[in-house]
């Protein structure tokens, strides 16, 4: 298999690592050590406070925000960077009930990230209790959406199964029945073709340390349709989101631009490593991106199926109905990726059963996969999950 | 005069730099670049994803929180890192309201930071407005504080003359009314000690990118006293505030811990960076760097008063009302600034014509200070204030 965006030379993995786990952390992109040291010495060692001009930090969660962007199908000045995933997912979905107020539920589905169902709560809490957070199982959210829906808040692709929701479909399908959608891309960005702007939604959110590869921790983004950043409600009124943070005004302005969304000083040496990481993907082009993970992740599912007959495919067998990651599903899924990991090949698991694994074109091929494969087989063959050290849990699993 | 705690060598200050401006962004400590390499090829380069174990990323907010409670007061286990300052504010006065849901005043002065205000505003208008933001003068807090008063709000050194609040007095002004007290320490943590557990004060906030040098963006704190962690309303449910984070609940349980209060994902390059920062403090006793700092602003203060008429002080007179910077009043304030910056005199500008210097002994002794008033007196007599250069207004001021 020809691969045109192979490009593991930009990465800075281990020799002999099989790194199946980019949707939970990408690796790093050998471009961020240099401009990380830069920002220390020359910009906060040097510069000091004047770093925030004369190296425009001031600007950097916009000009990454136009940077995404460009990955996920938005226009320029509709995404601004800033604080955790979690937070921006809180922001989105308060300016997206303020915006249908005589309805009162917001429907998920039980596939979403907990993070995000946690802070609905949160706010519906906050908000005097007036909403209910409705969960259907993924495939039933279509039907679900009705008058009483005043927000669709879903993450595109399942973090555990890989399931992915046809994001323009069912937007179309909030907005026939007058309900907000919000998307969380977390999974999505820089896994596959989003279409943000076309699909019309108002707000989205995402993460960039997964497949986007800007480092642990590194800022989450949030997006809003550009018709809609002039009225949207910001409720984390943070002194950057103001219309002149440094006029020092008592009373709150929102930044008429997608700056209101910003909140506290923003992490600048994270921000400067996610803009160097953000360079691996200048010039490529998402549906390369697509196709590649798609012949991978047949490959996988192709192999693993033939030589490993103790694990179930818990993905969905359709391609088009799957992200950029294959999991499966084993008794002992556990301590089998604790063995593999132990072998260098590393994937990942969530509760209560499911091996993970990430599928990046960016620094995999074809060899990688199939080694991969060699692996698992020989880990169930001989039994490897057995031993008892695979068995302990450890802190993060 | 002697300084134990000088500790110039520790910071990468540019020679001949005279560095006023630590009570906005501290310097870049010596420790910091080695720390970040090794987090970025070692860590993130070399274990990857299974570094949230192997290289303990996932205490750092805990493990930096217990750093930072001795340096404020606080016992271990009570301070937790996180996100930016604007969203601890949030998260801290969510909690504090629902302690007093009987009262509809959260009280605080127009010496505070306005981002703290702002905050306050959008919570506000997230409960439905029962809430009223009061603003009082500095000298009237303790007068404002009745019945009504649900939590008492306060920065407790004004980031524009460095007015300093009495923690104890205020916190038990607050409580004698049956108030909850909620300081914001970012210009106190390293700048002053504060005996946080002593004051009684039920929560605390503070960022570490000043005083503490923990580099641009570096994350905030947030303090709930001890008998208040296990009941405290999180607001703000992130996943990594939950009891079980990896077993990804649909249902939010809070940790019964101070990690309650975390919310995404941390920025895991930032807390190494401020991790090392920290270091600089080890040993030092904030009894000795008031010392120091009232000396040098003393000093500062004759200096620039014999020196130089044309400024008037708008910082408190009397050291104890007073944290670690110095502020003058100029009409031609902001080209000053820019003048003493061209002659590598580093402060800052607040509008409307606030000249600030912080003062921190730990890279500041006597002569820098005589040296600061040298120029700025040079700047005033020749009125190099007035050059074009010096006028035009940049991004950050």
């Amino acid at each position: 298999m020809t691969n045109a965006l192979y490009r593991k030379e930009l990465f800075a993995l281990p020799r002999d690592m099989i790194y199946l786990d980019g949707n939970s952390l990408g690796p790093l992109p050998k471009m961020v050590s240099g401009r990380v040291e830069q920002v220390l010495k020359d910009e906060w060692g040097s510069l000091l406070i004047k770093a925030w001009n004369d190296a425009d930090w001031m600007s950097l969660p916009t000009r990454i925000g136009d940077k995404i962007a460009k990955l996920v199908g938005a226009p320029s000045g509709s995404i601004v960077m800033g604080e955790t995933l979690s937070i921006k997912v809180f922001q989105a979905l308060a300016a997206a009930v303020a915006l249908r107020p005589g309805r009162n539920v917001i429907l998920s589905d039980t596939g979403n990230f907990p993070s995000d169902l946690y802070i609905a709560e949160g706010l519906i809490e906050l908000l005097g209790n007036k909403y209910q957070l409705k969960l259907v199982e993924p495939d039933d959210v279509a039907l679900a959406i009705d008058q009483n829906v005043a927000v669709v808040m879903l993450t595109q692709v399942d973090y555990r199964t890989g399931r992915l929701h046809d994001l323009t479909e069912l937007t179309h399908a909030a907005h026939r029945a007058g309900a907000v959608m919000l998307w969380d891309l977390a999974h999505s960005a820089g896994a596959l073709p989003v279409q943000l702007q076309k699909s019309k939604a108002e707000f989205a959110v995402g993460c960039t340390y997964k497949y986007l590869n800007g480092g642990p921790g590194a800022p989450a983004f949030i997006y809003v349709r550009p018709d809609l950043i002039e009225t949207a409600n910001t409720v984390l009124k943070g002194w950057l989101g103001h219309e002149q943070p440094f006029s020092f005004d008592t009373d709150y302005r929102p930044a008429p631009s997608i700056e209101k969304m910003r909140v506290g000083t923003p992490s600048i040496i994270q921000l400067v490593a996610l803009e160097a990481a953000l360079e691996a993907w200048d010039g490529v082009d998402m549906e390369i991106v697509r196709k590649h993970s798609i012949e991978l992740s047949e490959l996988f599912i192709r192999q693993v199926e033939s030589r490993c007959p103790q694990v179930a495919l818990c993905s969905p067998r359709l391609a088009q109905n799957r992200g950029s990651q294959v999991s499966f599903r084993f008794e002992h899924g556990y301590a089998t990726i604790r063995a593999l990991i132990d072998q260098n090949v590393i994937g990942d698991f969530r509760a209560p059963d499911v091996m993970r694994f990430g599928i990046t074109p960016m620094y995999l091929d074809s060899n990688d996969i199939v080694a991969a494969v060699d692996h698992l087989e020989q880990v169930l063959r001989e039994k490897l999950w057995q031993r008892p050290e695979y068995q302990l849990r450890s802190a993060v699993t």
